[in-house]
């Protein structure tokens, strides 16, 4: 096992009925800013909830953070937040709104050019105006970890950056506000904490029991509720389940002590940010082949994965490792989720635009062991085509 | 599931060489009140070197904490502390030194008499002095919880209580640091955290999937390294493994929206109160007992604790049900740890005693439903004889 430090303060209050427990996690003082996306919050009657549980306490409201949340809408409630003097904020929304509210947070208190933020990757972040969150979309585990993911407009960039400072304070999670999701971003929810779990997993073996038996407990569990959990919009367990899963998916503890690798999302991010494909749509494509191209590397836990996760016993090595592969994308097929990139209309020729692009970002040493050079992210965007 | 909050804020600081970071984590103002119980802390290098890394700094040090620690003991701790303006505490031992500066740091804030922190387990609890801990056995767990369990030598009571106040703010987990640990205290560490794991896993099916399948990879992993980590102290992996899981096993993550049980602990602790036999022994003795005595009610549980944990899949379900516990005594008594109380020469005219003390201290509806009245506890004891 590595040397590590886990550190998570962010409180979690999970449950039925638990928005309305809003007032006693804002503090009562605190000037609040809720923030949210689109209509659905409003729709869904979320926004209702939480206007209900703050009566009689000081709050405004800013709509409309995207989906991939940009830096030029999120600037715009950091001038809201300057000019009206708020201290607290409230992401009602997925992990785009929470993603958002964390840059906001951190930009409010930053002094220099905000962009920094992205290009040092928090490391300029020395305060953040603190938050909470109410979330409605299980997927990122952005709710309980301190990282978030920004994408500019004007140059199609979409960087990352995480800092201590932006852990919320508090995250109430309520599976029955999920039950008016689309059913894509449900899928797309399933897909986007399976590959979180991973890129913290499948890398090489590194002694950590406790995250290798965590990590499989989640993916098996994601595999056996992943088509309900689509099926049965309104089946409690079923959603209670997936949601406590996506988040522990990505709050640190599977990931501490062992080897990441993260490649498969540094790859994804370009493709998002090129074509505005679904986030979770372009891991699908990039990990199968991924782990194709990448198998002697991986070999170990690779066949570990077969074993543990798949229960396949027979065969040779390889035929053991490719089946896993092959049962990987049969499950996120099982979702409607393409592996392809042909699915999308993307082709050969568009190669080499992503990859000038993952050069552009620095991105040329990516993985566990830092040898997935452009070369091999080439190879892998073959591999997806 | 059930709804939940779950909230951990202690930062932990594992691997090798970490003593040396603790002047990056006690705040540098400090008065710091070192803590400890024996002379093992001593002898093994672990308080030369945390006076090492506090070199400069303002601190004295507190020794002669014992195994069950006494409330006698840590009141003149306190005094000490308010005597001296102390305003920091630092933990250097197991859960039994962790456990007393917990009482300590409540105690010394709070007004009233201390032993009341006790008997309202924990509610009067309104602050609590800072600290830090410096794990050397791992066992209890109480690195990173907020619990801690206390004796009053004077009447034999033996009580826990818990508060948010009570974290520690940091803990320090160097894994070879318990390598000179008399393998006894190893073994101890290994069933009591293999039971703080049942006491949350083993009630009745609540459909927490990832709760479950955690609890079932922490139970996994015990058992395959049990034997292994007395037989090779100095087997880093295995130590460093064991330390994590042992405190994984009781930081608030396993129990969070699924019912718990803690009847063997509480009749394990009348045991110990009474007969001073080792905490983690007690529990050995009482849980197998505990299980068959309760199998219809934790029927579902004990076939799931039997398929996945211990793979048993064939004969009717009473046979691996009984195979399961078998299985588990097996476990223990391969660690050199007896299951039955006639191994301490306790026999069945003990369990008068044991009851009124059960009685005395309020115990008498304990379990998940808490169904387990007095005449249940004495059945269980009847069949640990």
């Amino acid at each position: 096992m590595q040397n590590f430090e886990f550190y998570n303060p962010t409180r979690i209050v999970f449950g039925k009925d638990t928005i309305a427990k809003l007032a006693e996690h804002v503090p009562a003082e605190a000037r609040t800013l809720i923030l949210y996306g689109g209509s659905s919050a409003e729709k869904n009657g979320t926004l209702a909830e939480v206007r209900a549980a703050l009566a009689g306490r000081v709050f405004q409201e800013f709509g409309g953070i995207e989906p991939n949340p940009t830096y030029e809408t999120l600037m715009r409630a950091v001038e809201t937040i300057r000019r009206d003097k708020l201290d607290f904020l409230l992401a009602v929304g997925g992990g785009s709104v929470i993603d958002g509210t964390k840059f906001v947070a951190a930009a409010v208190a930053y002094t220099g050019d905000a962009w920094d933020i992205l290009t040092t990757h928090g490391a300029c972040v020395g305060a953040a105006l603190p938050f909470g969150t109410v979330l409605t979309l299980p997927a990122t585990g952005s709710e309980m970890n301190s990282s978030s993911v920004i994408t500019r407009s004007r140059t199609r960039e979409k960087l990352a950056f995480g800092s201590p400072h932006v852990f919320p304070r508090f995250s109430v999670l309520d599976p029955t506000k999920t039950y008016s999701l689309p059913l894509r971003q449900v899928a797309n929810g399933v897909v986007d904490s399976f590959v979180h779990i991973m890129e913290q997993y499948l890398t090489y073996p590194a002694g950590g029991m406790a995250q290798d038996r965590f990590a499989e407990g989640l993916l098996q569990s994601l595999i056996e509720i992943g088509p309900k959990v689509i099926a049965q919009p309104d089946n409690y367990d079923l959603r209670a389940n997936f949601m406590w899963i996506a988040t522990l998916a990505l709050n640190g503890l599977i990931g501490a002590g062992v080897p990441q690798d993260w490649a498969t999302h540094m790859i994804g991010h370009e493709v998002t940010a090129r074509y505005d494909i679904d986030h979770a749509r372009t891991l699908a494509v990039v990990l199968p082949a991924m782990l194709r191209i990448r198998k002697e590397a991986k070999r170990g836990k690779l066949l570990q994965y077969a074993q543990r996760v798949w229960n396949l016993h027979d065969g040779s090595e390889d035929e053991r490792i490719e089946a896993a592969i092959a049962r990987t994308e049969a499950f996120f097929e099982s979702l409607d989720i393409p592996t392809r990139l042909s699915a999308y209309t993307i082709g050969a020729d568009a190669i080499d635009d992503l990859i000038a692009q993952l050069d552009a970002h620095g991105m040329t040493a990516l993985g566990e062991r830092e040898e997935i050079g452009l070369d091999v992210s080439r190879r892998v965007l073959e591999a997806a085509l």
